[in-house]
């Protein structure tokens, strides 16, 4: 029976919060094991994912492109190199060429500094946004658009932070994945472009948040403001130890677009009516990685339960949106696992992937526990439904289906099953 | 009339191709604009994509994920990070702390040597390919299988490649994306799951060709082999230039697996029957730029047609399979466009991107050309179909529809297209 449905913070301080989540993240299959990972993705840093992790991920970068794309006619994707030589970004330098010159003895002092000299002129420099590469494809594209504004082009990719500041610390370059929305406007309408992109990105992040309440959004302050920018908004999160920015929007005027093109000037003019004009540029720029942990936060469920006994137990259940949900349906046997159990969990399987609905082959894993536990293990994975296989279905095609959210079980027939789930995905998906 | 469809191979040399596909690229949206760009592709290297280059890759990739996933249930995908504190893989340092060392005029020739050792400990290494990242993930995997055998570890990203030869020829770091399947069997299964994984995926290429008989397959020879493997096999693509490999299998035993690992050895081992053993590695790795552009290539057709005053004219028409065609339908309307045209062109559209059909804002180019010129457009931007809206659209809710592939024209109902178009893209992909 289940007596309670809030978020424990009165049980739990923060820190075990935050601690719980990242065990279970790690046991479960969304990062990889490590404490490496943990403090990655705590830094909004991209960090090695398991299997569920990199469907989350996948399934929040796909949202965001179907937003993108759908909400306007009139955006484009893009895709630009990671690196280029450059002035902009994090520079580096090949190792090769500087342990060539370190190992020659007979070089004097200044024909060392010659040759360093000489490799640091050719050092590869690697993105830290995607807005750069974005406003360089601005005049091949206004072809797209017959130079009519507004337009936008979007990408999502791997950016790399700047280095640590404590130089000592670091022994890996930070990476995290970007999404990019720049927006091309006249610039009378730049204001309320501002406005519309961020209440569509607040809504956007809302929407698949079992909590919107901890999604919220604010003006930026001076300081925060990027070079250029006259005005600022950041969609933030509340995570347990504090406010972290998932998103920021900036009206950057049109300085950046200019500042990135060389040539002429009337190269870069668009129409605005009658009139011809340099556009404004609105960029929208997004962190996957801090958004796949702000979800997790988020849908993480602690429910209280008194057993036959008057026991209290409390168990973990990772309430992720359908749509987020990695793992729409686990298919499971009951005990007594026989090689023919095993071949209709393979062929239920098979037909939930043909269908594109992603599927957990529960029955791989043969330890044998009771139920109750392998229904935790499935909250604590978000996994929408579970499928049990058992001797039963053999005889009559009925097996029983239960759901994470209402922990209700079912019986249906196995020719169902797909059918029902479909629906149900697409119904969530349109809410 | 159209008078002969075969690839014009003899009317046209290698490199006159090339450089019409390369062209066509740049100005059909496939790839950014540059020389730089393309020349980047043709070396197998990721380039700067535009809006159609965009689609076709996430096409491929989502292409491939789906015949992996689905072709076994035993895999799992996986995502690492591209740069990590290593030894292998393309290395660099930090520009900034080389910069100090050489401003710095105080220091003696033995300080900059002691400091630049310092900072080569230090250097970051960027992955050369996938392998390594899921080798590691071996163990913490097992778990998922109950130790059982066979499954697999799959992930796409980008990896670095060494940087050219020639180190004055180069500007900035070679980047490509990678598909990985590592598939971990027992020794004993290993040459017949090297087999059927070869099997498996030159029938995925082909799967999506015009001309399947362009992709192939053959053994690698001895001095092709990756370190420890007994035997490799190659996809390979004809490209007008030369063949090059798409894809390589390689049976890599147990070494690599044995070497990636610290710690105790009987953290893999597996079961195989009542056996304990250390699996074998079948290493599946594709190039997928190199497959954009092998897809390209091979869907690009040269149509000649004589007219009326017995004049010929060649056109070129990129048949992409339609479920890797970037755009299933433009949107485009005939003379008169007027504002009301307009906007039954962005309802329609809308509705195309609500259904998941990808669809082109062919209405925004309001540039006036003849119905010849918009159709070759299309063609070459290998759109399957194309809307026409006209008045009479306006009046009866009729429209035109003409098909890529048959050149055929067809008056539909505006409310049956998407019906239509679904029911076709679906049946093409199940073909």
């Amino acid at each position: 029976m289940l007596t309670d449905c809030t978020k424990s913070t009165a049980t739990n301080n923060n820190s075990d919060l935050t601690s719980a989540l990242m065990q279970l993240c790690a046991s479960r299959y969304y990062i990889a094991h490590g404490e490496f990972h943990s403090n990655s993705i705590q830094r909004g840093r991209s960090c090695g994912y398991g299997p569920l992790g990199v469907d989350l991920k996948s399934n929040i970068v796909d949202q965001w492109w179907i937003s993108v794309m759908r909400s306007r006619a009139q955006v484009f994707g893009i895709s630009t190199l990671q690196s280029a030589r450059d002035k902009e970004g994090v520079r580096l330098v090949d190792n090769s060429a500087i342990e060539q010159t370190v190992s020659n003895n007979e070089l004097t002092k200044e024909q060392i500094k010659t040759r360093l000299q000489h490799v640091l002129q050719r050092s590869v420099s690697f993105r830290t946004s995607l807005l750069k590469g974005a406003l360089e494809q601005f005049a091949p594209s206004l072809e797209l658009v017959n130079k009519k504004l507004p337009f936008g082009l979007a990408e999502t990719g791997v950016c790399h932070g700047p280095a640590a500041e404590n130089a000592d610390s670091i022994d890996w370059l930070p990476e995290f994945t970007e999404s990019s929305l720049v927006w091309f406007c006249t610039p009378r309408t730049s204001s309320q472009w501002l406005d519309y992109w961020s209440r569509q990105r607040l809504q956007w992040w809302r929407k698949f948040a079992l909590g919107p309440s901890d999604f919220n959004c604010c003006d930026a302050t001076d300081e925060e403001l990027q070079s250029g920018a006259s005005r600022g908004v950041k969609i933030l999160y509340r995570f347990p130890w504090g406010t972290e920015t998932l998103e920021t929007l900036h009206n950057l005027g049109s300085t950046e677009l200019l500042n990135s093109h060389r040539g002429s000037r009337t190269k870069l003019h668009c129409k605005d009516g009658r009139n011809s004009v340099v556009p404004h540029v609105i960029s929208v720029s997004g962190n996957i990685d801090r958004g796949v942990l702000a979800y997790l936060f988020n849908s993480l469920q602690w429910l209280k339960k008194v057993d036959n006994k008057q026991k209290l137990h409390q168990r973990q259940v990772l309430k992720l949106h359908p749509t987020l949900s990695p793992v729409k349906v686990a298919v499971d046997v009951g005990r007594g696992s026989t090689m023919e159990l095993r071949q209709v969990c393979e062929g239920l399987l098979q037909e939930f992937l043909e269908a594109g609905i992603s599927a957990w082959p529960g029955y791989l894993d043969t330890t044998h526990s009771s139920l109750e536990l392998m229904h935790s293990k499935y909250d604590e994975m978000g996994v929408l439904f579970t499928v049990m296989i058992s001797e039963n279905t053999l005889e009559n095609g009925l097996l029983s289906i239960r759901s994470r959210d209402t922990t209700i079980r079912e019986t249906m027939h196995i020719s169902e099953v797909k059918t029902f789930l479909l629906k149900f995905i697409s119904a969530a998906a349109n809410v």
